[in-house]
């Protein structure tokens, strides 16, 4: 299989994100309810998710905790998949195309199946299966609950 | 009227568009016609389009050159509107949440309207109109020729 031609999640890291959501709503958004206050922010955009998320956690779970170069990590993209066992396959695509893994497929505290490869100039991606969040047909992800 | 609650673009700044192309092209991705060789790629992914753009060049239209902090605007996310005056009037709506203009809206090289703001973290979105990429009316960009 090839890797996905699409998106499903834009995660910005945030130094404090109760802020950065009270900006966002202000823009007249809506959180979803799955947001958790002072950790993590949904809103569900058009067929994709932007979140904001606790910067530290962010770079822990891609693996660049330290890293001195972050700017290219700081937004972070990703792609979900159908399948939990697809995560780990995509990866492999990404790197067999000349990506670096930054984190392998594995399971989340959150209940999924997530893993991080970055592009030759260090963009991370995740590929991530959730399985609270369904995918249409077209690959877009539902809208959240508000 | 509030800011519109949708993604239309993410663009990656790239030190070699070409060789960076060249990776997603190798995941199965196809660039778009509408692409210009070492310095700009699109790739229309269900709906919105990721953008492969010279570094420096992202960094002079966004008015951050040479800024010493830059790694939240390296990935770069924009809002397609609907018309020309539409761009200062949502970057006015972005202001007025707290958020910061980076550049006014104005008039570009290649035939559109474009501004930007930062959110209260510094992360840069763009608001644009682009005449040559018509939106569907659930506010997705159709399809590119490729």
């Amino acid at each position: 299989m090839a890797v996905p031609a699409r998106f499903n999640f834009v995660t910005l890291g945030a130094g404090d994100v109760s802020a950065l959501r009270g900006f966002y709503e202000r823009l007249g958004w809506q959180a979803a309810k799955a947001s958790v206050d002072g950790e993590v922010a949904f809103f569900w955009l058009n067929g994709l998710v932007l979140s904001l998320y606790d910067r530290a956690s962010l770079y822990r779970e891609i693996g660049v905790e330290g890293d001195a170069t972050p700017r290219a990590r700081e937004t972070n993209i990703a792609i979900n998949v159908e399948t939990p066992e697809e995560v780990a396959t995509v990866l492999a695509e990404a790197e067999a195309a000349g990506g670096s893994i930054l984190a392998p497929a594995r399971t989340m505290h959150w209940g999924g199946v997530s893993g991080y490869f970055a592009d030759p100039e260090g963009h991370a991606w995740e590929v991530a299966h959730n399985p609270f969040m369904p995918l249409d047909a077209d690959g877009r992800l539902l809208p959240l609950d508000v």
